[in-house]
């Protein structure tokens, strides 16, 4: 299925800097960026729970949040993009 | 429907931050902010359409992007928020 990850991460400090780091690394590891705080992610209901996991334990949630969206499987006509692409496509199924 | 909005505006110049906020205005107008750069939009499919078109002039296609997520009626089992709630909940219903 498709997971749609987006968040927010206060950069007022270098900890935050760190956490805003870790948290794009992880998103890297289980999907493709398509904005700079977006992430599309194709995995299953276990990858989606470690994926879950990890982000919950990287943020501070007193500053930061994140938003999971499930997109299902038939997602290709729920999804529009305009304008610049500055992000690889790396499965080429994504970006519309 | 629920349809999800994200968008990265570039900042660089004046101009920008022009069409950054006339793109967070817009945005506004249909729906509510959930983080800096998303918003979720309850509309139906006439008012999609002019949202869109709005939006897609508001950007430049060069330097802008934007990105629309339809996600139905039934959209809140979909919708997971993890961390700090910094922005109105106008309707009690799209935050978890």
């Amino acid at each position: 299925m498709l997971v749609l990850i987006t968040y927010d991460v206060s950069t007022m400090s270098s900890e935050g800097q760190r956490r805003l780091r870790k948290v794009s690394k992880i998103c890297q590891d289980y999907g493709q960026r398509v904005q700079h705080s977006v992430f599309e992610c194709i995995v299953d209901a276990t990858q989606f729970a470690v994926l879950k996991m990890k982000l919950i334990d990287a943020i501070d949630k007193e500053q930061d949040s994140l938003r999971f969206y499930q997109l299902g499987n038939n997602y290709k006509n729920k999804v529009e993009h305009v304008g610049i692409k500055d992000f690889l496509d790396m499965e080429g199924l994504l970006i519309l």
